[in-house]
């Protein structure tokens, strides 16, 4: 708290108050409170953006301290001191201009409060740095941290979908094209088209890993000038100079910078969340229609204290599903911003992604991490309604014999597609049959249809007709594969 | 503060500590404390979301108890309870499991609260009603208020810009095209065009406000059938219930509505205010172009204590150019969301536009805030380098005598294509010789030409060179017309 | 044709053989062939293009006659030639560099053409003009041009609604929010939602008509600086001339531009045809969802001959609805297309919108005109399922008498949050029933509890769930009212 | 052509001359014939995508002869007859509703054509299939040969970025933050920073080509049902069915699809393009920047004929530079669109993607060939102009030397901040001193002041001064580096 500094001769009780009024009085973003996890709230903290800047800090001058500049007092005194800087001091010399100390930069008030709390060290704070080089190494620390929570909750989405796949490998479901009726699939299978696409979101998040570097410390146009002087003559150079520092932190550094790390990195980390998202968007979608009145095949699991609605108290509404469908257009749309930023840096820099970074990249994570957690939710706990699902296969399931029908007269020598216009007819009367709330005929008019005939027996149409329900291929086998494949590659850390 | 009912036994001064911390440990958005006016935070703050949703609840009531169903006292508490809600409960009472009154719901959330708070007439409250009879009209007033506030902000740029096109309407400045020197033109001119700009954004502003309904009094799919039931044998209709609580609201409902108002005036919001970044992203890149190092001619206003970098003090940072660019990405990708919001609502309403517009609708409004305050502080202080606008007209200006010298050569019958072909040819080696560090060659290279010499007389060419700089046709003219018609149309209330 | 100037000793034959083949042996776009009208495809053709350019040049010619500058006998003789320019000569000679002719600028081989074909008046084409003077009104008049075209089907859609509103006002349907039952509306209550949405984009639409500008005839930065000098001393303005052209071509100038148009004029159009995509989605989202085999209740109409899938005779896919959402998502991001192109036009001109209008731009108005006929095409032709449509109301309608319970026990003074609880509980109970293949309880569940016969009988119970079929409110008399608003819109012709 | 079949009495010259008018009479995609490489416009045509479409249909054929169900001779003459479908009258049939073969559907169509063609094996195309099968590999396969000519100019872009770094990685430049000088760099090392970006791009590239699959033979659902029935008894599996032809095909297939290949690689593919374009457009701007009147350092190449506007005869326009940067947003916005299609598939399908994809898929490919063809012309031949870079430095790069002054005067003992404000002061008087055209008076009102005095002698001071342009740090090293480093990447295959 600015207690002291504010010097408003407001009590601490007055002051508090006030804080908690101002809160209430002004935009409060569902990122503080509503999404995402409070880890991840964490690493997009005020608290952790100045407690990783001050470890950065810190860095430097043990860095600089090796190389016979600062002494060893002094990085001790910085170090003792970098935890809890006040952030709130730091936000008011920043913006508040009754603020004595008020510099109207973020970056010298960081330096400023910190220089305040740590009187032997404060002197040595920074030295050569452009603000970037704390700056942009803190953002990419906070995006490493991120992404690794990132990966562990997609590692449990996809843990939880090869259970799911293994336990409904072999349920028979009908499979909907253009949201028709189209043919029988399992619903094992149809989960495992989630997993697949997760594999490959985590193939991607795993590959950005692998190639996400921070900028280093390379001073103000990323040429290490600055460094290279103040160096001068100590026996280490600039490059060793920012090694040390990055091993440190544990983020390695870029050849190649300007005064920031490069843009490119921030679009392919939203790119890569909203990659997930869209996975999470295609799964969500899906169980919202699947859950429907009209289809009744499944349900989001639901907490007892959950209410459908404060008028209608019988619904059973997907929120989960459209909850996610929801953030995930945000990701969606900041690939675009992302893209403006990275594309357009001007020469060494310019500042068009300052603001918009300030809300997008973290919200993009909180997102991401609230996307998972529900679709993890879901995952797990999907309830399935085997008496729709069998309702829904003999409604329309049974047309799907008609493709069996084809293959069968094909085989025995039928012209492919006089075959497809007779069944077409048969199809169109079948329908009209059951709208009009009869049974479906589809059956008795191929069997009866002297074309038909000429191929096949009467039995063997029967044969057909009954065996639709297990006229799924290989689907049970695919689907117990892909569960495989997804457990091998979770136990594969890499 | 949720003091009372959280029962966790904490002092209040023990309870603001923590919650100064939690904010401080948890995300906070830019649009919280940096961008963004006091009052536009205000509108969309917590506690004015839940007075403007008590404000409909009381009215509501007051409605039917001209209908007979409700007793004046209970109204006369609801009134006098509408104020002052118990923000931090109603978070908590929706989203706290361990709240003993936890509601899982925002909306149950909040009728419980009001409920609590005024004993008379709680057992009233939101009667016939579906949550989004309280929160969609809610959310139409706030945006019905932001509206206004853009209106005002907008006003004072147009009017800003008016006195600045008329101040440099005669100041003869290189116009550029590819960023090339091209003709010269004024800059009042020039500034014409963004007031022309920011004339029609207002335009379609003025056109929303208009034609912005709220959702009235419906209930759950529109029909108002709840509404119709409970005011059966009253005398009074749903559609007069509804104009009797909407016209204490100020707001008219539209005729036709699912569950919530249409989404598409979400969509009309966000595009209006984009359209509004649009002109300023414009006016702010090219700000940023004529500032820099290499075009120099003019600069943003720049506070006494500003600073440039922390390494580099010489710097003057185009700093409120750039961040007009980086919100209105903002605003423009916002678009999008608003799109597919407003394209997929799912019949009666899905909810897949909630989560999303809890942040980007606020957003959207508090970011074109910052924006117009910064484009009205430019606008208005803006810096004007008459040195470097003429070196620039020196060196570049010159070569667009060719344009003048073409017209006069195609006067006296010269054919154009022919002409353009040797000018080209001379301006080729005229930049050449400026390369190498000589002076701009180009009057004599063409007084020399034999071909010219066809046309027009050396006197005459020096005169065309000579009158360069007022080669400028109407660029005055037009420029005071447009001040006069912005004044014009900013005297027009409508 | 280019016979005669390709020069390669072709026949013709042989020549359009080859123009044949490469047809086929390059990209074609869908848009030249299978979406959008043959009217919208003429005005987007390049031989439209080129006309309308010569048309403009025959303007300014004869302005400039009337000027005094140029001889009736140019006038004439351009006039006689403006129709019917050889367009594949042009773009020869401007990307062809083996063409003796070739020019590398579109401008100057659309002049050079003319120019060929015009001996007379070809002399004086493009006088005082830069490329854009014809370029920019050019592409204005196409875009009016459009714009009526739209305006045109957008009525038709409009009028189709109103008729489909009427129609259906009274035919009572389930209402779907979250995709689950909620409570009835009608089917025009419904379709008067999507009439509503039309309305206010054609509403737009007229808006955009009415401020939509051309660039005029002002030169090369906007200034008329080379019209100023080429009418001196003939005693016409700069600004006479540029009305007496485009009084002629039907388009009114700006007030100020830079080289060209001002391209907020391209986003506003974009814009506005987008939002009527928006509501085409919306409206064909829902189609799919209400055609599909889970809800069954109607059908986009379908022509005999029609196919469902080659594999699946029996499909009736929705196919003119996935059309329709396919297209719009075009639209969609077109804005931010246009919404970059308008925002950073740089200073009085930049390039970045030219090589990305020549597609979008086009596509757009392709992709809106087939969206509307296709769209106009199912509100016409919509198929309904009474059937279908009774099902639904049976198994699902019946929970919305729980509503009508909730009002009634208010009524008689029970806490609605109780009751709330109540009935939740209950119509947990019903569904849980339902999905293992019972018949709805509900109304038992409720008539027996002890809790209700506090505030109901049996028998008032018995009424309300059985009048739960007519608990529409005034959906018929607002959807009637908004049908009459249509109509009454489109006798007006502003 | 469609001659025989058409039977409208038309001659061939007629019909050549009909052919030839309605492309100049339709809307014709500027990909058609304006951007983009040959190679590339065929990979994406009619002929190319039948002609792909016939391969897999022989290959599906001949997999099936191996299992005893087609003859040799049937697919020797599928074989024979695979090249050279009639495209047009593919066309037609599917199109032309006056065509006795129409069918309306686009994969009928083709089989109906290549049936017509290939009387022996006619009637065993396409058994088992859905026209997915065919469709989507088709669509992979243009999709990986598409991505292997993108690598090729990719590469090409990188070998001339890595001479380029080499030729310039020590020739010293003004750097830029902000569009003020900043600090000196060098060329080579700001070229190295996009050397460094397009390389990660190539990463992401192979990273795509190495996971790319395409759907495989999987039938309507993705379970190879039909296949499997098919082939009962022939003692092959459905799954080495598909492996058979995608082998032969040279596409792996993914082990679970709905009825086409995953979306999220049509997705991926976009973003992959989205990103190299990307790195394009932050070069293309920084050139368009550079070469501008006002910097001045560098220009793209220009052919001779070239022409910079038909007005303004002497304009240098960055061309290339501005067409890259309107080619790149269109592709940036496709980002958007190929999620929403893959973020919504529906169940096993649905068709949302399929419109759309018609013209965002090749167009994509066309527009990032486009971009790279013109990044490659600018890199390898850019010009620069050292007279403007060594008067830049001048001008500005003294600036510079307040860094090493605040080094200086810190390393010996200087407080930091103090330092900071006072150069903040001397900087602010030369900048003023500047504008009104003086001389830069800094490093005298440095080494006059007693304040640097303190820790500075004169002489120090103007050593600092002096060496102002050898302050780049590592930028030498480092760019030489990055080029070796790319040809190091280059060398590698994989």
């Amino acid at each position: 708290m600015a207690t002291e500094t504010s010097g408003t001769g407001e009590t601490e009780i007055e002051q508090a108050r006030r804080i908690i009024q101002e809160h209430q009085e002004q935009y409060s973003s569902p990122f503080s409170t509503r999404y995402g996890s409070k880890e991840m709230r964490r690493i997009w903290s005020r608290r952790n953006y100045w407690d990783t800047n001050a470890r950065i800090w810190v860095e430097i001058a043990r860095a600089q301290s090796q190389a016979g500049l600062v002494t060893p007092e002094q990085v001790a005194d910085l170090d003792n001191h970098k935890r809890g800087l006040d952030v709130d001091e730091i936000d008011s010399r920043e913006m508040d201009r009754t603020n004595p100390k008020y510099t109207g930069h973020d970056g010298l008030a960081g330096i400023s409060v910190f220089k305040d709390s740590a009187p032997i060290g404060g002197p040595v704070i920074h030295r050569g740095c452009t603000t970037e080089d704390p700056f942009s190494n803190t953002e990419g620390l906070l995006i490493k941290d991120s992404l690794g929570l990132v990966e562990v909750k997609l590692r449990s989405v996809l843990a939880g979908s090869a259970d799911a796949i293994d336990k409904t490998k072999d349920l028979v479901v009908m499979g909907w094209t253009h949201l028709q009726g189209a043919e029988p699939t399992t619903m094992g299978y149809r989960l495992a088209r989630y997993g697949q696409d997760f594999l490959l979101d985590l193939m991607y998040l795993k590959f950005l890993q692998r190639n996400l570097r921070g900028k280093g410390i390379k001073g103000a146009v990323g040429t290490s000038a600055s460094f290279t002087e103040l160096l001068e003559k100590t026996g280490m150079s600039a490059e060793e100079h920012e090694k040390r520092v990055m091993d440190a932190l544990g983020l390695e550094p870029v050849l190649i910078s300007g005064q920031t790390y490069p843009r490119k990195f921030t679009f392919l980390t939203i790119a890569s969340l909203a990659m997930i998202a869209q996975t999470a968007y295609n799964f969500a979608a899906d169980v919202k229609i699947l859950q429907s009145s009209g289809f009744g095949e499944i349900a989001e699991p639901r907490a007892k204290k959950d209410i459908g609605s404060s008028a209608m108290p019988f619904k059973r509404n997907p929120r989960h599903s459209e909850n996610i469908k929801s953030l995930a257009r945000g990701l969606a749309t900041n690939i675009m911003r992302a893209w403006m930023d990275a594309a357009e840096v001007t020469l060494e820099r310019g500042l068009e992604d300052s603001a918009g970074k300030r809300s997008y990249l973290p919200e993009s994570f909180l997102a991401i991490d609230e996307i998972l957690i529900r679709v993890d939710s879901i995952i797990r706990g999907l309830e399935v309604f085997p008496e729709a699902i069998k309702r829904n296969l003999k409604n329309l399931g049974t047309f799907s014999a008609t493709e069996s029908i084809l293959m069968a007269v094909c085989r025995q020598g039928a012209d492919r597609q006089d075959a497809h216009q007779q069944l077409d007819d048969h199809s169109k009367a079948a329908l009209k049959a059951i709208a009009s709330g009869k049974e479906n005929p589809l059956e008795s008019l191929i069997a009866d249809d002297s074309y038909f005939a000429q191929y096949l027996s009467k039995e063997k149409v029967g044969k057909i007709f009954a065996s639709v329900l297990s006229h799924i291929g290989d689907a049970e086998t695919r689907a117990a594969k892909m569960a495989n494949l997804i457990r091998e590659r979770l136990s594969n850390p890499a």
